[in-house]
Formats: structure tokens, sequence, C-alpha cells
């Protein structure tokens, strides 16, 4: 029998998806979206959950509890965006070790309960335990929704959009696996992978305003979120290498680490953008919207009818990536 | 500064609850209870999450994958019981090594959803993560209720009841722990810890007869739970030891292993029964309603206004005990 492993994480999921079948008649959407949906009264719900283990997506020489408190919310954030939903109340799990001082434990909370207040969500319970092996947080968010946006609503024709720029947290974490952080430029990357910003107000806009057909968010790099997207709308697309949003230094600062910055920011984790798609007659409003956000979106390129992802860049037709993202297992 | 350790999880906790202050109105309890009360349209909903860590909770020796993806849920749903609510969605967040086979990770879902089933409980989403550290479960869990009925309305004068038997999850981890187990009852002991029965229909019944004014799960130990409810409630109580309710056989399991049962009733983990007070005059209700439910209940003795708690038991006026049940910290 193979391990999880030497089967990987799309079929790992797919297995537990085939034993948890839906029976509820309230339940919209189960697993296989960023969040689940549930009807529940006039309105919808929205539930996810997420974790942050010490040692796998956290290292406590580069970060601190404050700005894990804030980061364990904003992954969750994140999915309820991806769905367009208002984020509410959220229940917290973390098992850390009993000798950790009473300070750190606060200034956890504190960095959670910061971002919280900043999203308008509550965090309502949780649960503490005594971990000899290191910290582990997972949160449990609801959100609700008038109108939710799947993965699945691409359609041939319809135009690919980003928010903000691709790579940066990758970029950030390899700074700080190398050495010491110095300029502006190199703290603003750093910030990106220890306290990256969710697209919640991007993800309401687009889900009040009817604008995305399908939307994601990028947290296993681009690529791959895209290709769940694809799989997801039955349909395939172009993507223009070129167009992939860099921030201003992303360039330089992939050069000085001799890392390939189109790889970087096409299959680097942890950028928590949207990824969306929409009609080409939309367009107009798309970027009339996310300029009163003070939100850079890019379009990316066009879904086609053909299953398949071809990716054009450089002058070249086609550019091929052996890693897609970041896969769990 | 102190450590978790030498400040304990009471103290632990009621610091989390000062920085997570309630500022939404929606939040009709937050932490303190069993689960988070929240209103959303007409009715109300529960929310809780708890956890199962290797090394802490349970332990390979003694389990299986099967038993341990139904224990996850059970011990979540016995917060929804203390809340007379009724389960009805599911997220998970499940980390565990990437070494693991497929067959394994199949047996934990199966025995969750065998689990959800019994109790018309939905998993809609989850979270998988590889952890080189052992496994680390944690599941959150969302009920509905017209009514929930919290830890804080004991008054006195009601009476103090319990459902089931006590101690019989810790004599069956003092048996796991000693040697092999052969006779049925042992059995029956090895299940409670391995394999509770939360009481949903239990707290149900309650909340949808207005039957008790205060309810709380013993998870932690009977006098743990107790001096929370009676806390939380502003009161003290009588309790009469030699009314303690025991399984067959458990007083003959104690003396083969040389627990005191007594201490091991009123002080072991992991009951996940109800213990609640309710009026004198609902007795008669109270004991029809049981019956009808098939499920053991007990009156432990009296609510007093005189805050602290009096033990009576094998003729003796007041017994002392050093430890009163299960702190994580």
């Amino acid at each position: 029998m193979k391990t999880l492993f030497q089967i990987g994480e799309t079929k790992v999921i797919g297995e537990i998806a085939t034993i948890l079948k839906t029976r509820d008649p309230s339940v919209i959407a189960g697993i296989g979206d960023d969040a689940a949906v549930i009807r529940f009264g006039k309105k919808s719900l929205l539930f996810t959950t997420d974790a942050l283990l010490e040692g796998i997506h956290f290292d406590w020489r580069f970060t601190t509890p404050n700005l894990l408190g804030r980061k364990i919310l904003s992954v969750n954030l994140s999915d309820i965006a991806a769905m367009g939903g208002r984020p509410r109340w959220a229940v917290i799990s973390l098992a850390l070790p009993g000798r950790t001082p009473l300070r750190v434990l606060r200034e956890f909370y504190r960095g959670l309960e910061s971002q919280a207040r900043a999203f308008g969500v509550q965090v309502v319970g949780g649960d503490t335990d005594h971990s000899a092996k290191g910290w582990k947080i997972t949160l449990a968010l609801l959100g609700e929704s008038r109108r939710a946006v799947y993965r699945r609503g691409a359609r041939a024709g319809d135009r690919l959009w980003v928010t903000g720029t691709l790579g940066d947290a990758a970029l950030g974490l390899a700074l700080l696996k190398k050495r010491e952080i110095r300029t502006f430029s190199e703290k603003k990357f750093t910030k990106a992978h220890l306290d990256p910003i969710p697209r919640v107000n991007e993800g309401k806009a687009l889900a009040e305003g009817n604008l995305a057909t399908g939307l994601i968010d990028v947290s296993d790099g681009l690529l791959l979120d895209l290709e769940r997207l694809l799989t997801a709308s039955g349909v395939g697309a172009r993507l223009d290498g070129d167009a992939v949003p860099w921030s201003p230094g992303f360039f330089e600062g992939c050069l000085s680490l001799r890392l390939d910055p189109l790889l970087l920011s096409l299959t680097g984790g942890e950028d928590y953008e949207l990824l969306f798609t929409a009609p080409k007659h939309r367009t107009r409003e798309i970027q009339r919207v996310f300029s009163r956000l003070k939100t850079r979106v890019t379009c990316l390129g066009e879904i086609m009818s053909r299953r398949g992802l071809e990716i054009s860049g450089g002058g070249k037709k086609v550019l091929k990536f052996a890693r897609k993202g970041y896969l769990h297992f």
C-alpha cells in the first residue's frame, strides 16, 4: 500500500472527498473549493480551516508570536476572500509547550486580535493544549455570503486576472533563509511572507458586482492554483508569462539570490492574491473597481475551451515547468 | 515572566479571554462556555473546536485510526451537547507524517464519517498537512440551537444531575496502560476511553424541554467541571459522594489496579457525560425523559447559595481532593 508522499496531495484529497460524501441538502459546496458553502436561513455560511505548524509552515528564527497570530487568521481570511465572502467568526486551537512564557502567548493573541479587528472578525472560542513538540496552530473561520463565487465558473473566452504582485512571499522567504535583511525593498518581501494581506475587500467587490465567473486564491503557487481553477471549470488557458506582475525590486532581488524571477512568481507559494476569470466586456468595470480599492489588478491571459495550459513568454511559444507549486505531500 | 505550566490553565484562559474581547453584538456567548453562541438570522449557531494530539491525548499502542476518527468528532459533539444544541457541519484539520499509508488515512476518515452519519453531521471541508512529529487532529464543529443552555444558570435549591456513569474512561485508560484486556467488563471500560458516546440526544432533550438551568459536559473530571459550572453561576453545591454512579464492575476493576474508585470517578477525565442542574419540581419530568432515552441519570446533590463545594461520603462529612481533574497546563 502506498504512502501519502507517494500518492501526492491531489489524490489524497480525492480519496478523502470520496469517503466524506455530502448527504446534507443544506451543503451547497463541500470539499473541493476554498471554503464550504452552507445554506442557513436566508444567507449562506462559508466555513474553512487552515493550520500553521512549527517546522513546516514557520520558523521561530524568522517570525514573532504577534506576526504568527496575524498570519493564522490571514491564511483563513484568504479562503473566505476566495469565495467572495464576508468573514465573521473564528475558533482557534493552539498546542504549544507548557514552558512557553505567558508573555509570548499574550503577544500571539494580540496579533490575532489586531488582524481580527482589522477585518471585522470575532474570535469566539478555542482550545489550548500542551504540546511537547512545537507549536501547532489551527483556526476555523466562518463567513457569510449572499452570492458565493466558485472555482468552477470559468468559461472559454473569459479573461484571466490576478490581484497584486506574484512571487514576493517566496522571495521574502528565500531572503530570510539566506542572510540579514537590510534594505527597504527586502523588508517588503519578507513582510509579504510573514504578514500577508488577505484580499477580503477585493473578493467581496468581485462577488457583489457579480464580476467574476471563477475565483480562487493563489496560496500554493500560481500554476498550481490556476490548474485547480481550470480543472474545476473544465477549461484550459493561455497564460502570458510576460504579463505576470512583479513588485518593484523583485527582479533585482531574485538576481541577487540567483533565483529565476519567472519561475518564482509562477510557482512560489503564499502569495494570497486572488486569481479570477471574468467576461471580456467587464474589463472596464474591473479596472474601475480595483482602482477604487487601490489594488493592482493584471490580465494574465485568456480561458480556452481546450483543456491544458499554454504559457508564452520571453519570445518563446511554450514554457514548461517541472514543479507547479507547493504540494503538502 | 512565568510560563504557562506555572500559571495554570484556568488563568491562561482568563488571559486569552481578556485579549479577545467581544465586540460583535451577534455573539451571545464567546469564550467561557462549552461552545460559542452566535445569533444568525432567526436561529443561533453554536461553534466549537477541540483537538487530539499524538503523545498527549492518544497513543497508537491503544487505539486505531478508525476509533480516532470517531473520537475527534465525539469530543466536539460533547461540546454541542453541553449547550443543548443540534450538531450540523464540521471542518477537519489533520497533520500527519507523509510516510503514512493511504490505508491508514482511509480508516481514519471512515471512522469520522461513521460517527458523523450517526449524529447527522456533515464534514464539509478540511486541511491536510505533512507533520514530521506525529498526528495532530483538530476539528471545528457548528451546531444550531433555538434555545442554548449555559453553564451560568444554576440557582440555589436546584438539584445537581449527571448522565451515565463516571470514571469508566479513566479506568479504561489505566487498564490499557497496565496489561492485556481480557474480560467483557474490561472491554466496556476501554471502549469508554477509546470510543465515547457523546450525549447529544440528552442535551437536546434538556434544552427542548427547558429542563436544565445550568449545563456542562464532564470532560476533565467531575470536580473540575462542577467547579466551572458553580463559578459561572456564582453558587456552591453539596455533593453526595455515595451517589456517584458507577458501572457494574467498576469497583472491582479499580480494586484490581489498586485505584481509589471514588477518586477516579470524581476526578478522572474523558467521561463525556452531561452535568446539569434543574429545579426540584422538574425531578419527575427529568426521570421520565431519561427513561424514554434509555439513559441513566443520577441526582448527585444540591446547589447552595453559599459558594464552595461540600462533599460527603462514606459516613464522613467532608472529603477533600488535592487534584480536581485534568488541566492542560
